[in-house]
């Protein structure tokens, strides 16, 4: 049976300023730090294989501070797909170089929900300008983006896409860790635990809790 | 005066085993935390108003372990150039919101260099490939590159213009941290302090130790 963890990054600096971040890369607080390598430290007997993360700083760093914490202490490769963002990968290295690494890719695909406007913004001084009932439905609805963003559902067809084609794959032979955002992984969760869109709308990840689940045969199993 | 600090990351995964790194995405190890975190220390007392840094992880990373250990604990806010790497930034933030942060723009010219065939080979496989001479120009000689890849001249080229243009004019008013590499941080010096092309090729710079320079008057003057 191989495994599949899902990871939110730790506490990131605008978390803290109750300020929507979405897509602007903010760093990781002392706490979120923390949270990284104690989720590493949760983890750290189960041999990770493979790691997905999105392409916001938060992320990739709570992958590295959490392997660091890891007992097998591999390398992470950071791997960049062409086209999007970085230009570059792991092409002219040597196979055997990157066999000693633990493959680590980047997508934009797994990214946070991306706010729009309301990004950089405190929450209670966007209740002020658009009112409360108006962020609260921004906030809780499934298929309503908020101006210039994504709905959870946009979030959604962006994110399952690269879930089924290039991680659910992986799942076969290899145990896999994804360090991603909120509203990524409630779209990952969405699919591995069949939610209803109500479902997911309740759904809190825990920041820096490691979740675990078990795959066999084609069925995904809550371990932890 | 206004100061600029260079930082050379911590220890990297591949510094460890001896590879030729260059652009290969590679984390930090355990002792390159801690060396980033310790260089925080040390510059705890000079506020920093904006920093610099490439597109590759151990060199963002080392700028935020060292931050946090910076005694005005503010936030990382990760800016990236349109049309080169990744494709947003913080056109959808409050203004408010980014001057809370510390401006931390992330550019491919400050970059390692860019070591072409040579990357993700260990330096001793190297020497019995290619020769133990031809290793040795290609690492210290200033205009030869590697197939496929960068001489140190050619890192200058794409390193010094980017420090004349967007580092130079915000030292006027501001304090500036550079976290970068080894080849890039040696462009900088070069022209910081007027060194020869023999004298650049023998210039060493130490991973996580902050060298600090004064600024006043268009003149540069190293501190420590």
């Amino acid at each position: 049976m191989k495994k599949l963890i899902l990871l939110r990054h730790g506490q990131s600096q605008w978390n803290l300023l109750n300020r929507f971040t979405g897509w602007v890369d903010v760093s990781l607080t002392d706490k979120g730090i923390k949270e990284a390598q104690s989720a590493g430290r949760k983890i750290k007997d189960i041999p990770i294989d493979i790691i997905f993360t999105s392409e916001l700083v938060r992320a990739q760093m709570t992958a590295i501070l959490a392997m660091e914490k890891h007992e097998s202490n591999e390398p992470l490769l950071f791997i960049h797909s062409k086209g999007k963002g970085k230009q570059w990968g792991i092409d002219s290295c040597l196979k055997e170089a990157v066999e000693m690494c633990i493959p680590t890719h980047v997508s934009w695909r797994l990214n946070e929900r991306f706010y729009g406007k309301l990004q950089g913004m405190n929450k209670d001084e966007a209740r002020k300008k658009f009112g409360k009932d108006q962020v609260h439905i921004w906030r809780r609805s499934f298929d309503i983006p908020p101006p210039g963003g994504e709905s959870l559902k946009m979030t959604l067809k962006r994110t399952l896409p690269y879930f089924k084609n290039e991680i659910l794959p992986q799942l076969k032979k290899k145990n896999v860790l994804i360090a991603a955002h909120g509203n990524s992984l409630r779209a990952i969760s969405m699919f591995l635990e069949d939610l209803s869109q109500e479902e997911v709308l309740k759904l809190e990840i825990p920041t820096g809790k490691p979740i675990i689940y078990g795959y066999d045969k084609g069925q995904f199993k809550k371990l932890k």
